[in-house]
């Protein structure tokens, strides 16, 4: 497969659709107390899962997030050809141990709160060219672990601007194929498909470090939002597209702040997105009632939110054609302190409705 | 592109070659004092590459090296379609840091030392299945960062023992691309071509996570020698090969201690790799005289080491086929303090001598 490339594109378009079998999502008792609260696979009251740190909870949630994507797909671990995860943490170890015990081939990611955009991206490319029959999209973030990773231990109760996001406790997963999923459904195996109608990748952009040199880790929204209007912009140039060509355009975790940033960056380039833009940190919490300031952030927010809210509305053919662009903010504890800034990027993933 | 996949296989065969187009290596002062010290693009004299940080001259010298091997390949950054690129810091940050300013479509990764392996496969998968004219895999480790990452504050001065390996300060970075690298040549431009030969990559086996219960991050070659393991027999099986029909087998950073017990584990699985087998962390340092205990470690030690050493041999001929297998353990500080194990993971690169 040789072919002429267009300069300064950033996007693929694919011949053949790549079909999403299963999704799965987790989520913590706070995002289970949410306005998604009737959408997710399982809420878990305890934030420990079970086990004895934030980070091994972290890790269990994530494998089981996955293992259940791939049970719903009727699938077992072994006919998963490769995992594409990545998670928040440093050496992102949610996911080394997360998905350890699985046995399957392993792509490590890192791409902040985009990751979820990152995985699907790969996981696209890989399907598309013949690289497996079914791969593994997965990611995942946790209040706990995140907050002890970036900002302050939490028994110190420091108070939080209203610029700041909630980090979400959750993991979702998605099984990508090159063939529709089963239309056979029982108790545990219950693959994306509404009908005939399913959820499909037909193109990726791919993000760019954009860095507009904000250093103010309370404020991730105003960090990431120049990186989401970078991507969007870009994929609606690749495509040929207008905002109206998409029913809704999901940033991850812009929250309040990013997203007022985002609309007034794309005014600038002329191009109003507000009739379809929604940002899944604001879908996931109530912020008038869940005290969550900004909105939702983590690799587990936008990912959630397409597993359990979007995916399944586009499978029905409720919505035709979405564009899914999780914003990733690369900072981490030691380049804040050391007064460096925090550069953006955002994934865009193109996912529409296709009838098997 | 539709194939049928072959049941617990992890590898892929690609239908056309992948060439290598250029390379360069940046290393550190003690790296161009040890055996390789010829065959380096950059020796830099200065620890900080010029700048306040560790963190920050690890970024430098990462960018410099992915410069330069765009350079290196007569092309610019606009040319470049995607960069994969990861490092073993928190969040990974020498990467966004290190490539922000290239303004070119980024993949993030995290895969601890063997980070090359998985650039490189990520960016033979994506040149081969047609997703880019020119795409740049690239990573970097520094002595100075990783210590401070994952071990003691260098003032404090601590005693190492001799089961442990020495973080190389490095940076080494790949133009891959589908048609042969260019024949003319000048002072600048410089691609990886000797008269007709070139360098291509033909296959790829990912790794999985293996993880033997290890605990000692002073001991990181016995952490990652099953990983290795289990991807050379892996990738020997996939492709019905033998060890012999390696010229040679390159692990990335086990060492005096993590070779011993890949040859153990091999011979229990009847094959002996012992003939074949080097190990960039022992080619990089004279243990002898550089006091670097059981060898070169970090993401940086195989890239620069396939960069200056393994790759011109391959293009050159003197070497017709070698398998590329860097080695990865996956820990952080924070999974060390808390008792967690130290997981490994190998991904597998076959590299082949061919002509134009």
């Amino acid at each position: 497969m040789r072919k002429q490339w267009t300069k300064g594109a950033s996007s693929i378009k694919f011949e053949e659709p790549v079909y999403i079998q299963s999704t799965a999502s987790i989520v913590g008792k706070k995002e289970g107390e949410g306005p998604l609260k009737d959408s997710f696979d399982m809420i878990c009251e305890d934030p420990m899962f079970g086990v004895d740190t934030w980070e091994a909870a972290e890790s269990s949630m994530q494998k089981e997030a996955a293992s259940m994507a791939i049970g719903k797909a009727g699938l077992k671990p072994e006919d998963i050809r490769i995992i594409f995860a990545g998670d928040l943490l440093a050496q992102t170890i949610a996911s080394s141990f997360g998905t350890a015990g699985l046995g399957i081939p392993f792509y490590g990611l890192y791409g902040a709160c985009s990751t979820m955009g990152e995985s699907l991206s790969l996981g696209a490319m890989a399907i598309a060219a013949g690289y497996g029959e079914h791969i593994l999209c997965a990611t995942s973030s946790h209040f706990g672990s995140a907050e002890k990773e970036f900002r302050f231990p939490l028994g110190y109760g420091n108070q939080r601007p209203f610029s700041a996001t909630w980090t979400v406790t959750g993991s979702g997963a998605c099984v990508l194929g090159a063939q529709p999923p089963a239309s056979d459904s029982s108790d545990k195996v219950l693959p994306l498909r509404v009908g005939n109608g399913c959820a499909v990748i037909t193109g990726v952009t791919t993000g760019k470090i954009v860095d507009y040199g904000l250093k103010d880790s309370l404020n991730m929204g105003g960090c990431m939002a120049p990186a989401a209007c970078d991507t969007i912009y870009q994929n609606l140039k690749d495509f040929c597209r207008k905002p109206s060509d998409y029913d809704y355009i999901f940033t991850g975790d812009l929250g309040v702040v990013g997203q007022k940033i985002l609309f007034d960056l794309m005014e600038e380039k002329n191009i109003d997105i507000q009739k379809q833009h929604q940002d899944c940190g604001l879908l996931i919490f109530d912020g008038e009632t869940q005290d969550t300031h900004a909105g939702g952030s983590g690799c587990g927010c936008s990912a959630t939110v397409l597993a359990s809210h979007i995916l399944p509305k586009v499978a029905s053919g409720e919505w035709k054609r979405i564009l899914f662009v999780p914003t990733g903010a690369l900072l981490s504890k030691v380049s804040f302190n050391e007064g460096d800034s925090i550069p953006g990027i955002a994934h865009a993933v193109v996912i529409e409705h296709a009838e098997a």
